[in-house]
């Protein structure tokens, strides 16, 4: 399963809007067919790795990190393969939460004498499938929340220059996560400040087979003032505007109304709209104006932070732009999830602490 | 030599102003003796680990992680003992800078007809005697500047509060440090604003035969506003009052005028006090204006970051006052010693980075 997780994660910079999943085929204690799904549209991991194995699979047993889909999409089901295959035994690390499927695949399966064993590496598999999880879910997307600082947490000098305080390392990993996540989000501050493309320029994203696509590009710009020469709206990818003002729309975006909340947009509804656009996850890269409103508003499923070692002073940039708490009860609180050096730089990956208080209904 | 190192960092807390030496005699692969220097004006860690030795310390070899001394001071010279005791070789880890010793420890016992290795395990031992060391070679003392910081680099909300913004393994590792360091340094701000006490309360600190001395405490005070009722003028440890104007001294506080430098006192000055003083190692403890004052005028030899997995917002006070680089390369760059988690929280540990600009001189 170990390997099947890995496997899985070589299709993450490709596969959205569906999960990652990755497959192995083993008979007798050796690896006979290996696969992964790269590409909405190409064959799943399943039907590959059973491809690989030919007869071999016949007997064998069959480790994929979701529940092999059972309905018909734009590929037949995997589990018409599997049971096909001869496969003695089915280890799932999930069950697919997709109403499409959601324990139909297994059914499936044991129906047609399968064994069925479910949870094998089961948190390493909902890390890598968060993002499909959380749309399947809660109906919204993973939302990782990218930040970069100086020792003392600010991310530009007081004029504005911010190029660069992390090293190339960090720089390139954050390339990295824009292809994985599938879609970066940023607000309109950025767009008219340092007018970013928001593109995976990495070229590690595509490698042994795998399949780079450019990551969607969402702004959140209540009254409109994204300029159409905005490299955001260049083409490759799809372009999201949210908005809650009228203005014409450049060539190719979708521009979607939501309600304002507070000084900006109601998050919740562009986190809704994303999820019925099939967006899985999400990469924020935005001023600390939109972080702190999403922080604020507990949209922050992850916050990864590269913090470099250096000390730009109080006049400087700050990280997030949030109202002070009244106590130190109050304040916003995370728990670490990993703490690495990366180049020159510290990577800081953390989570919501549950000791948090209530998100703001106002912001 | 390693084992030696150990037993002299056991001293930490007690043997300034005199170096935390530690020693080990190893006779035919095994260690026959054990000693580390626990209190100035007690036995060092040579006559320690011979007298354990016995007559086994004939033939041996002993390993210490300095110079043994060759000058009478309030104990009798070390290498006496270890001549005495028909020691075959000595390895040491560093040269005594002291200029009472300075080589001459080395010239005694080769004199004697004893084999001397200089350099084993040197940077380790430059670590564990670098108050000494720099008091010695640079007439100054060893100087690390402590801080607590939110993952948004702020030290307290808006109204002042601060505690706790870490947890307690952090809490009790500040005051461990404060007695290995022997000294530590806090501006006017801080006594006005907290009335701290800057006295090792943690009792991990004296164990196995060491000895805990509480702390010098340090105040800087440009303008003589310390209130004589201010704990850190409790009894129990020198207390230093440096000032650039005139008032009544509180009985038992040594007040030393240095001149003013831009807002505040020269600081440099008040270093070459200290050492004037013995003092070998300084923690500072302060508030964002001295301890932006002593990284201006590059005081500081190392960092202590205690971050926190918080969030406090741009209300939140800053972790250091440093006005702002006119650009990115004149920032304060610094490299990672150590990163570690904490308890709760995070602790990094850095050194300044050569590629920093040089000191301001007016600061």
């Amino acid at each position: 399963m170990a390997r099947a997780l890995e496997l899985g994660a070589r299709g993450l910079c490709g596969s959205h809007p569906n999960p990652s999943v990755g497959c192995v085929v083993l008979r007798d204690g050796e690896i006979v067919g290996e696969g992964f799904h790269a590409r909405a549209g190409q064959p799943h991991a399943e039907p590959l790795a059973l491809a690989q194995a030919g007869a071999r699979a016949r007997g064998a047993e069959l480790f994929v990190t979701l529940e092999p889909c059972a309905h018909h999409g734009r590929t037949p089901p995997c589990v018409d393969a599997v049971i096909a295959a001869g496969v003695r035994k089915v280890w799932a690390a999930l069950a697919d939460p997709n109403p499409d499927v959601d324990g139909g695949g297994f059914a499936r399966l044991r129906a047609a004498g399968i064994e069925v064993e479910v949870g094998l590496l089961a948190e390493q598999a909902q890390r890598l499938h968060r993002g499909f999880l959380s749309r399947m879910r809660r109906g919204r997307p993973w939302l990782t929340l990218k930040l970069a600082a100086s020792l003392d947490g600010r991310t530009a000098l007081a004029n504005g220059q911010s190029r660069w305080i992390t090293g190339s390392a960090a720089r390139a990993e954050v390339h990295r996560r824009r292809a994985e996540a599938g879609a970066v989000l940023t607000g309109i501050g950025t767009v008219l400040a340092d007018d970013p493309q928001l593109t995976c320029r990495e070229s590690s994203c595509a490698y042994r087979g795998s399949f780079l696509r450019q990551p969607d590009r969402i702004v959140l710009d209540a009254d409109a003032r994204a300029p159409a020469t905005a490299k955001v709206w260049a083409e490759g990818a799809r372009r999201f505007w949210f908005t809650a003002a009228d203005g014409p729309t450049p060539a190719g975006v979708e521009r979607i109304a939501v309600p304002r909340a507070g000084s900006g947009l109601d998050l919740g509804a562009v986190l809704t709209e994303l999820a019925r656009r099939e967006v899985n996850e999400v990469l924020a890269e935005c001023g600390p104006t939109l972080a702190g409103g999403l922080l604020r508003s507990a949209c922050v499923d992850e916050l990864v932070l590269y913090l470099a070692p250096s000390l730009l002073g109080h006049e400087a940039r700050p990280l997030v732009t949030l109202p002070g708490p009244e106590t130190l009860e109050q304040r916003l609180r995370w728990r670490w999830r990993s703490v690495e050096r990366l180049g020159e730089d510290l990577r800081l990956v953390l989570e919501p602490d549950s000791l948090s208080p209530s998100p703001d209904p106002h912001s």
